[in-house]
Protein backbone atom coordinates (compact mmCIF):
# COMPACT_ATOMS: atom_id res chain seq x y z
CA UNK A 1 0.00 0.00 0.00
CA UNK A 2 1.59 3.26 -1.12
CA UNK A 3 0.17 5.62 2.30
CA UNK A 4 1.94 8.24 1.18
CA UNK A 5 -0.65 9.11 -1.38
CA UNK A 6 -3.54 9.20 1.62
CA UNK A 7 -1.26 11.74 3.39
CA UNK A 8 -2.02 15.06 2.35
CA UNK A 9 0.81 17.49 3.54
CA UNK A 10 0.01 20.98 4.41
CA UNK A 11 2.82 23.54 4.56
CA UNK A 12 2.83 26.30 7.71
CA UNK A 13 -0.29 25.13 9.36
CA UNK A 14 -1.44 25.49 11.82
CA UNK A 15 1.60 27.46 11.84
CA UNK A 16 4.05 29.26 10.07
CA UNK A 17 7.31 26.58 9.70
CA UNK A 18 4.86 23.65 10.50
CA UNK A 19 4.69 21.17 7.90
CA UNK A 20 0.95 19.67 8.63
CA UNK A 21 0.33 15.60 7.86
CA UNK A 22 -3.42 15.65 7.57
CA UNK A 23 -4.34 11.93 7.17
CA UNK A 24 -7.97 12.66 6.69
CA UNK A 25 -7.38 10.84 2.91
CA UNK A 26 -6.43 7.59 4.79
CA UNK A 27 -9.48 7.37 7.16
CA UNK A 28 -11.65 8.30 4.42
CA UNK A 29 -10.26 5.34 2.50
CA UNK A 30 -11.27 1.68 3.27
CA UNK A 31 -8.18 -0.37 1.47
CA UNK A 32 -6.14 2.47 3.22
CA UNK A 33 -6.93 2.07 6.49
CA UNK A 34 -7.60 -1.26 6.87
CA UNK A 35 -4.16 -1.94 5.30
CA UNK A 36 -2.65 0.29 7.78
CA UNK A 37 -4.78 -1.00 10.60
CA UNK A 38 -3.69 -4.61 9.62
CA UNK A 39 0.24 -3.80 9.48
CA UNK A 40 0.07 -2.52 12.84
CA UNK A 41 -0.91 -4.93 13.81
CA UNK A 42 1.58 -7.38 12.42
CA UNK A 43 4.01 -5.01 13.97
CA UNK A 44 2.15 -4.61 17.39
CA UNK A 45 2.29 -8.44 17.49
CA UNK A 46 6.09 -8.73 17.84
CA UNK A 47 5.76 -7.06 20.90
CA UNK A 48 2.82 -9.05 22.55
CA UNK A 49 0.82 -6.20 24.29
CA UNK A 50 -1.95 -6.46 26.67
CA UNK A 51 -3.28 -3.51 26.04
CA UNK A 52 -2.98 -0.16 24.03
CA UNK A 53 -2.87 3.32 25.13
CA UNK A 54 -2.65 6.47 22.75
CA UNK A 55 -3.29 10.35 23.84
CA UNK A 56 -6.26 12.35 22.78
CA UNK A 57 -7.23 12.63 20.26
CA UNK A 58 -5.82 11.54 17.11
CA UNK A 59 -4.87 8.10 18.51
CA UNK A 60 -7.79 7.12 19.31
CA UNK A 61 -8.61 6.35 15.93
CA UNK A 62 -5.78 3.79 15.36
CA UNK A 63 -5.62 3.15 18.68
CA UNK A 64 -9.46 1.58 18.63
CA UNK A 65 -9.10 -0.13 15.33
CA UNK A 66 -6.16 -1.99 16.25
CA UNK A 67 -7.48 -2.90 20.03
CA UNK A 68 -10.46 -4.04 18.08
CA UNK A 69 -8.17 -6.08 15.82
CA UNK A 70 -6.33 -7.59 18.15
CA UNK A 71 -8.77 -8.82 20.40
CA UNK A 72 -7.10 -6.08 23.10
CA UNK A 73 -8.56 -3.22 25.24
CA UNK A 74 -7.70 0.30 25.01
CA UNK A 75 -6.92 3.24 27.31
CA UNK A 76 -7.69 6.58 26.30
CA UNK A 77 -4.44 8.94 27.74
CA UNK A 78 -6.55 12.06 27.78
CA UNK A 79 -5.91 15.89 27.82
CA UNK A 80 -6.05 17.33 31.30
CA UNK A 81 -9.78 17.99 33.31
CA UNK A 82 -11.95 15.37 31.26
CA UNK A 83 -11.31 12.03 33.21
CA UNK A 84 -13.55 11.42 36.39
CA UNK A 85 -12.49 10.40 39.96
CA UNK A 86 -8.86 9.42 40.98
CA UNK A 87 -6.75 10.10 37.67
CA UNK A 88 -2.89 9.54 37.00
CA UNK A 89 -1.56 12.51 35.38
CA UNK A 90 1.70 13.86 33.61
CA UNK A 91 2.38 17.60 32.49
CA UNK A 92 5.31 17.81 30.11
CA UNK A 93 7.06 20.67 27.76
CA UNK A 94 5.88 21.55 24.22
CA UNK A 95 7.83 23.95 22.12
CA UNK A 96 6.05 27.04 23.44
CA UNK A 97 3.55 25.71 26.07
CA UNK A 98 2.64 22.49 28.67
CA UNK A 99 0.63 19.46 27.74
CA UNK A 100 -1.20 17.57 30.35
CA UNK A 101 -2.36 14.03 29.83
CA UNK A 102 -3.99 11.80 32.23
CA UNK A 103 -4.93 8.08 32.55
CA UNK A 104 -7.86 6.51 35.16
CA UNK A 105 -6.33 5.06 38.10
CA UNK A 106 -6.50 1.51 38.06
CA UNK A 107 -6.29 1.44 33.63
CA UNK A 108 -3.30 -1.00 33.82
CA UNK A 109 -2.80 -4.19 35.88
CA UNK A 110 1.11 -4.37 37.34
CA UNK A 111 3.20 -5.75 34.98
CA UNK A 112 0.87 -5.41 32.12
CA UNK A 113 2.54 -4.97 28.78
CA UNK A 114 1.54 -1.82 27.19
CA UNK A 115 1.70 -0.68 23.10
CA UNK A 116 2.43 3.15 23.10
CA UNK A 117 0.54 4.24 19.83
CA UNK A 118 -0.35 7.80 17.74
CA UNK A 119 -0.69 8.76 14.32
CA UNK A 120 2.98 10.65 14.30
CA UNK A 121 5.47 10.65 15.86
CA UNK A 122 8.12 14.14 16.01
CA UNK A 123 10.40 14.79 18.59
CA UNK A 124 8.91 11.87 20.64
CA UNK A 125 8.70 14.49 23.57
CA UNK A 126 4.61 13.03 24.16
CA UNK A 127 5.27 9.18 24.20
CA UNK A 128 8.15 9.99 26.59
CA UNK A 129 5.09 12.35 28.57
CA UNK A 130 2.68 8.89 28.34
CA UNK A 131 6.12 6.15 28.93
CA UNK A 132 6.29 8.06 32.43
CA UNK A 133 3.09 8.00 32.78
CA UNK A 134 2.29 4.50 32.49
CA UNK A 135 5.29 3.45 34.57
CA UNK A 136 3.63 5.31 37.09
CA UNK A 137 1.06 3.38 37.01
CA UNK A 138 3.57 -0.58 37.74
CA UNK A 139 2.44 -1.27 34.24
CA UNK A 140 4.98 -2.06 31.59
CA UNK A 141 5.35 0.21 28.34
CA UNK A 142 6.99 -2.23 25.66
CA UNK A 143 7.20 0.19 22.02
CA UNK A 144 6.28 2.64 20.25
CA UNK A 145 3.90 2.33 16.86
CA UNK A 146 2.67 5.60 14.65
CA UNK A 147 1.85 5.65 11.16
CA UNK A 148 3.98 8.53 10.39
CA UNK A 149 7.57 8.93 11.19
CA UNK A 150 9.08 12.36 10.87
CA UNK A 151 12.29 10.83 9.74
CA UNK A 152 14.25 14.62 9.76
CA UNK A 153 13.49 14.94 13.71
CA UNK A 154 14.28 11.20 14.60
CA UNK A 155 12.22 11.62 17.55
CA UNK A 156 13.13 7.73 18.41
CA UNK A 157 16.42 8.55 19.57
CA UNK A 158 14.52 10.43 22.70
CA UNK A 159 12.14 7.67 24.30
CA UNK A 160 14.04 5.14 25.38
CA UNK A 161 11.55 2.24 23.94
CA UNK A 162 11.25 0.12 20.20
CA UNK A 163 10.01 3.18 17.90
CA UNK A 164 7.96 1.66 14.56
CA UNK A 165 6.24 3.43 12.16
CA UNK A 166 4.53 2.22 8.58
CA UNK A 167 5.52 5.41 6.83
CA UNK A 168 8.75 7.51 6.85
CA UNK A 169 8.17 10.80 5.97
CA UNK B 1 -23.22 -8.33 26.82
CA UNK B 2 -24.28 -6.48 30.11
CA UNK B 3 -22.83 -3.38 28.88
CA UNK B 4 -23.62 -1.25 31.87
CA UNK B 5 -21.37 -2.60 34.05
CA UNK B 6 -19.09 -1.11 32.00
CA UNK B 7 -20.17 2.26 32.06
CA UNK B 8 -18.46 4.19 35.37
CA UNK B 9 -21.67 6.58 35.99
CA UNK B 10 -20.07 9.54 38.17
CA UNK B 11 -22.56 12.60 39.64
CA UNK B 12 -21.48 16.06 39.50
CA UNK B 13 -18.92 15.89 36.57
CA UNK B 14 -17.29 17.64 34.90
CA UNK B 15 -20.01 20.10 36.73
CA UNK B 16 -22.74 19.93 39.37
CA UNK B 17 -25.95 18.61 37.78
CA UNK B 18 -24.09 16.58 35.35
CA UNK B 19 -24.30 12.35 35.59
CA UNK B 20 -21.12 11.79 33.46
CA UNK B 21 -20.72 8.78 31.85
CA UNK B 22 -17.21 7.18 31.90
CA UNK B 23 -16.64 4.42 28.85
CA UNK B 24 -12.93 3.99 29.81
CA UNK B 25 -14.44 0.34 31.94
CA UNK B 26 -15.58 -0.60 28.37
CA UNK B 27 -13.07 0.58 26.09
CA UNK B 28 -10.27 -1.44 28.51
CA UNK B 29 -12.60 -4.55 28.35
CA UNK B 30 -11.68 -6.51 25.05
CA UNK B 31 -14.80 -8.52 25.52
CA UNK B 32 -17.10 -5.62 26.10
CA UNK B 33 -15.36 -3.72 23.24
CA UNK B 34 -15.48 -6.10 20.51
CA UNK B 35 -19.11 -6.90 21.70
CA UNK B 36 -20.26 -3.26 21.43
CA UNK B 37 -18.66 -2.75 18.05
CA UNK B 38 -20.04 -6.30 16.71
CA UNK B 39 -23.14 -5.11 17.52
CA UNK B 40 -23.05 -1.49 16.10
CA UNK B 41 -21.73 -2.89 12.77
CA UNK B 42 -25.32 -5.04 13.03
CA UNK B 43 -27.62 -1.95 13.27
CA UNK B 44 -24.93 0.26 11.12
CA UNK B 45 -25.46 -2.29 8.22
CA UNK B 46 -29.60 -1.48 8.46
CA UNK B 47 -29.14 1.51 6.67
CA UNK B 48 -26.28 0.85 3.92
CA UNK B 49 -23.70 3.59 4.99
CA UNK B 50 -21.07 4.31 2.41
CA UNK B 51 -18.91 6.30 4.97
CA UNK B 52 -18.70 6.99 8.91
CA UNK B 53 -18.89 10.53 10.25
CA UNK B 54 -17.81 11.33 13.95
CA UNK B 55 -17.50 14.52 16.46
CA UNK B 56 -14.14 14.63 17.99
CA UNK B 57 -12.66 12.79 20.06
CA UNK B 58 -14.61 9.87 21.96
CA UNK B 59 -16.78 9.56 18.74
CA UNK B 60 -13.05 8.63 17.13
CA UNK B 61 -12.86 5.64 19.27
CA UNK B 62 -16.22 3.70 18.10
CA UNK B 63 -15.78 5.58 14.70
CA UNK B 64 -12.69 3.73 13.55
CA UNK B 65 -13.44 0.26 15.33
CA UNK B 66 -16.42 0.17 13.13
CA UNK B 67 -15.30 1.55 10.19
CA UNK B 68 -12.33 -0.82 10.06
CA UNK B 69 -14.83 -4.00 10.85
CA UNK B 70 -17.59 -2.80 7.93
CA UNK B 71 -14.78 -2.25 5.69
CA UNK B 72 -16.06 1.51 4.75
CA UNK B 73 -14.43 4.71 5.62
CA UNK B 74 -14.34 7.50 8.26
CA UNK B 75 -14.34 11.30 8.36
CA UNK B 76 -13.18 13.16 11.40
CA UNK B 77 -15.88 16.43 12.51
CA UNK B 78 -12.97 17.92 14.29
CA UNK B 79 -13.43 21.15 16.60
CA UNK B 80 -12.86 24.21 15.20
CA UNK B 81 -9.02 25.23 13.43
CA UNK B 82 -7.53 21.95 13.85
CA UNK B 83 -8.02 21.06 10.03
CA UNK B 84 -6.16 22.49 7.10
CA UNK B 85 -7.71 23.45 3.68
CA UNK B 86 -10.92 24.01 2.65
CA UNK B 87 -12.82 22.97 5.45
CA UNK B 88 -17.19 23.23 5.43
CA UNK B 89 -17.70 24.18 9.20
CA UNK B 90 -20.81 24.64 11.34
CA UNK B 91 -21.07 26.85 15.01
CA UNK B 92 -23.94 25.07 17.48
CA UNK B 93 -25.01 26.08 20.84
CA UNK B 94 -24.45 24.12 23.85
CA UNK B 95 -25.85 25.04 27.10
CA UNK B 96 -23.86 27.52 28.03
CA UNK B 97 -21.52 27.82 25.31
CA UNK B 98 -21.35 27.74 21.20
CA UNK B 99 -18.93 24.80 19.57
CA UNK B 100 -17.79 24.27 16.44
CA UNK B 101 -17.38 21.57 14.12
CA UNK B 102 -15.36 21.18 10.98
CA UNK B 103 -14.74 18.45 8.07
CA UNK B 104 -12.56 18.91 5.13
CA UNK B 105 -14.58 19.92 2.11
CA UNK B 106 -14.63 17.22 -0.38
CA UNK B 107 -14.90 14.61 2.55
CA UNK B 108 -17.91 13.07 0.87
CA UNK B 109 -19.25 12.41 -2.57
CA UNK B 110 -22.57 14.01 -3.26
CA UNK B 111 -25.24 11.40 -2.23
CA UNK B 112 -23.13 9.30 -0.27
CA UNK B 113 -25.02 7.43 2.61
CA UNK B 114 -23.54 8.57 5.82
CA UNK B 115 -23.97 6.92 9.41
CA UNK B 116 -23.51 9.65 11.83
CA UNK B 117 -21.38 8.21 15.31
CA UNK B 118 -20.56 8.75 18.92
CA UNK B 119 -20.71 7.84 22.49
CA UNK B 120 -23.56 8.91 23.98
CA UNK B 121 -26.79 10.89 22.86
CA UNK B 122 -28.15 13.42 25.33
CA UNK B 123 -29.90 16.21 23.47
CA UNK B 124 -29.32 15.73 19.89
CA UNK B 125 -27.53 18.74 19.46
CA UNK B 126 -24.19 17.57 18.38
CA UNK B 127 -26.02 15.16 16.35
CA UNK B 128 -28.66 17.71 14.34
CA UNK B 129 -25.08 19.83 13.60
CA UNK B 130 -23.45 17.21 12.20
CA UNK B 131 -26.42 16.50 10.19
CA UNK B 132 -26.67 20.16 8.91
CA UNK B 133 -23.04 20.27 8.21
CA UNK B 134 -22.85 17.02 6.14
CA UNK B 135 -26.22 17.79 4.43
CA UNK B 136 -24.43 21.16 3.18
CA UNK B 137 -21.64 19.17 1.09
CA UNK B 138 -24.55 16.91 -0.84
CA UNK B 139 -24.06 13.81 1.18
CA UNK B 140 -27.23 12.03 3.27
CA UNK B 141 -26.73 11.13 6.74
CA UNK B 142 -28.87 8.20 6.92
CA UNK B 143 -28.70 7.87 11.06
CA UNK B 144 -27.46 8.35 14.32
CA UNK B 145 -25.98 5.33 16.33
CA UNK B 146 -24.62 5.82 19.96
CA UNK B 147 -22.86 3.21 22.92
CA UNK B 148 -25.13 5.08 25.06
CA UNK B 149 -28.58 6.86 25.00
CA UNK B 150 -29.69 8.93 27.71
CA UNK B 151 -32.93 8.03 28.31
CA UNK B 152 -34.51 10.83 30.10
CA UNK B 153 -33.64 13.54 27.92
CA UNK B 154 -34.93 11.62 24.35
CA UNK B 155 -32.80 13.91 22.67
CA UNK B 156 -33.75 11.34 19.27
CA UNK B 157 -36.97 13.75 19.38
CA UNK B 158 -34.86 16.75 18.22
CA UNK B 159 -32.78 15.08 15.31
CA UNK B 160 -34.45 14.21 11.96
CA UNK B 161 -32.98 11.05 11.60
CA UNK B 162 -33.37 7.14 12.98
CA UNK B 163 -31.70 6.99 16.25
CA UNK B 164 -30.13 3.72 17.33
CA UNK B 165 -28.02 3.05 20.41
CA UNK B 166 -26.48 -0.48 22.38
CA UNK B 167 -27.89 0.73 25.70
CA UNK B 168 -30.34 2.90 27.09
CA UNK B 169 -29.16 4.89 30.40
Amino acid sequence: MDYEKYINVVEDFPKKGISFKDISPLLKNPEAFKACIDEMAAIAEKYHPDIICGPESRAFLFGAALAYKMGIGFVMARKGGKLPGVIIKTTYQLEYATATLEVPAGSFDKGMRVLLIDDLMATGGTFNALKGLIEMTGATPVACLTLINLKDLDGAKNVDLPCEAILDL
